[in-house]
């Protein structure tokens, strides 16, 4: 399952209004433990094929008696698009499926274990399902709260800040933590800026990573007014009506920011943090918060890496 | 000598203008590895008696044929207060003396290892020097910049802020991080605020942790003018003339912190940063940074762990 949700990654940011799927064919070794991988697939960008089918045109013969990794419920229902996922599996003659989570589109939801099992395959549930929750959480937040999921990122220095006081912010942090930045767009359909951050450093917002060149996320400005060349929002309830972005990298300055986890639109932190102390530009304004506790127990940490002497840690919006 | 470091960190903030020592006296064990601690020692407040005296005397006879660890070199002075612990060394028999680190006081200076020595004592040095030196640092300081080893706390949000717009800073960080500041403030002679943070928050300064209330440390304002009741120092400059501080620790607020920074004066970090968000009031004043490249290459990471959900990182001013 773990390979299954590595191929999901791929296709993360390219498959809206369609979740990312990953999925891994593997024929049994009799012998020893183990076995071997005769299909890999994921979403492919649009949100077809599927990645059952692409993993299972791969696999061929071999998919006879094997048994099929995917990280969602393969799909229930047919499309002119292609056959339904499940039916491709019973086809095929899979042995057994294995699934991270279920599929709430309530064209599958259940329908889709339901067939596989009637078709005699041995079918098991949530392995790994809250590793594929976030995999997939640009599509359940789509469902879920009708907005796309959003990361804010925020490249700070020790204490805090953007910027130099005099506005300079090149560089804070070092080559490794920017191309792991860099990355992370590949992975959204958008990045969302202020007008701020536009002026003062009419930033590319491109993806400068061989081989992702061409992965450069749709630009969005958050402003009051339009500005030519710009796709623009007035608010961030605006994102809302973004078709086609289930993920939403905002990338700053300290008022947008701070506009969005006002708002409470903010499901994942990405802090970039470089091992200097600046006294410059902080880098979210006022929350209006009125008290400390109201601050507290909203953010859990999921990962912290050093990048060089930068150090990278994700926290995720604590929910209920 | 991990244990002898220990040992030393109890005395840290007790013995300017001495250094704080610890001593561990072991008595080898012939059939199996390790062996038996007889005596442990470490500096006692106000410098006498010094961490080997204290030792031999635990040891008594079982000092005869026995391995002392200590981690600096034994002075090789006698003093109205007491012999040289050279001597006393070389009288009570120990056939071994591992040392940590030599010590720069020109009375001592390689003649205490040149004097166990010549006694036909087993001499190792260089143990685990560096970690002395981090040990000592307020000692060592003081000898060669003429000024306290200053520590540099700050109790943040992740976006660096060090109460809300309002002003509300408490509190910031949990239990265990606040117990943890409060253990650091009995390793120092003296606690540093601005005016600022006495107007706003009119702190205590002691250490309210469970058998350490008598350890709270002197405490001192920084401001223009003169306060009733308080110790004060016109300029972080001032700092050098504070005799019998060695270990200084500057508790904030943001212009304080700001002020010991700009004069390059902070040789340790201790950041405290709570998993919640706030958009308030930095910690940090305008450093009055030209450029990023003057900020980076300044501070390295020398221990980083969690306290409860709260995180705590120190940095060491990087030398040279
Ligand atoms: N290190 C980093 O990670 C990083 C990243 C980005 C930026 N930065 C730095 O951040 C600084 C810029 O930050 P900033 O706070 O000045 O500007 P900003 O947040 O980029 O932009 C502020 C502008 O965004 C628009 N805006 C904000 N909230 C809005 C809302 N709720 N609805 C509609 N429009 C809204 C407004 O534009 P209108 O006035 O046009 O309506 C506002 O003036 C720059 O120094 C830049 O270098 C650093
Ligand atoms: N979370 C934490 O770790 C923490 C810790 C401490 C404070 N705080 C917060 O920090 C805030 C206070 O910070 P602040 O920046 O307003 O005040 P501050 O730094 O505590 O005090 C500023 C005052 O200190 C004096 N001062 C500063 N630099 C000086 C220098 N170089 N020479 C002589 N005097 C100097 C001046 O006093 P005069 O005007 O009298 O000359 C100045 O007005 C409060 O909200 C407090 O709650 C938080």
């Amino acid at each position: 399952m773990g390979a299954a949700l590595a191929l999901a990654e791929r296709a993360r940011g390219r498959t809206a209004p369609n979740p990312n799927v990953g999925c891994v064919i593997v024929q049994p070794a009799p012998a020893k433990a183990g076995g071997r991988v005769v299909g890999r697939g994921w979403t492919q960008p649009g949100g077809r094929p599927h990645a059952e089918a692409m993993a299972l045109a791969q696999a061929g013969e071999a998919a006879r008696g094997a048994t099929a990794y995917t990280t969602l419920e393969p799909c229930a229902h047919e499309s002119p698009r292609g056959p339904a996922c499940t039916d491709s599996l019973i086809a095929a003659g899979v042995a057994r499926v294995v699934i991270a989570l279920g599929d709430p589109d309530p064209r599958t939801d259940g329908q889709g274990i339901g067939r596989l099992r009637a078709a005699g395959i041995d079918v098991i549930t949530d392995i790994r399902a809250d590793a594929a929750r976030r995999s997939m959480a640009g599509f359940l937040t789509r469902r879920e709260q009708e907005r796309p999921h959003v990361t804010l990122k925020l490249a700070t220095s020790l204490d805090g800040c953007i910027a130099l006081a005099n506005g300079t912010s090149r560089w804070i942090t070092g080559p490794r933590a920017r191309t792991h930045a860099h990355v992370e767009r590949s992975r959204h359909e958008a990045i969302l800026v202020g007008r701020g951050t536009l002026a003062a450093d009419d930033p590319k917002l491109d993806v400068r990573v061989p081989g992702l060149e061409d992965r450069a996320p749709r630009r969005i400005l958050l402003s009051t007014r339009p500005e030519p060349g710009w796709e623009q929002i007035g608010a961030p309830e605006a994102i809302a009506s973004l078709t086609g972005v289930d993920h939403l990298l905002v990338e700053g300055g300290a008022q947008a920011a701070a506009s969005f986890l006002r708002a409470d639109f903010v499901d994942r932190l990405l802090l970039y943090r470089a091992p200097i102390l600046l006294g410059g530009k902080r880098g979210l304004a006022d929350l209006g918060l009125a008290d400390l506790d109201s601050a507290h127990g909203r953010w859990g940490l999921i990962d912290a890496r050093m990048l060089g002497s930068d150090q990278i840690e994700v926290y995720e919006r604590v929910k209920g």
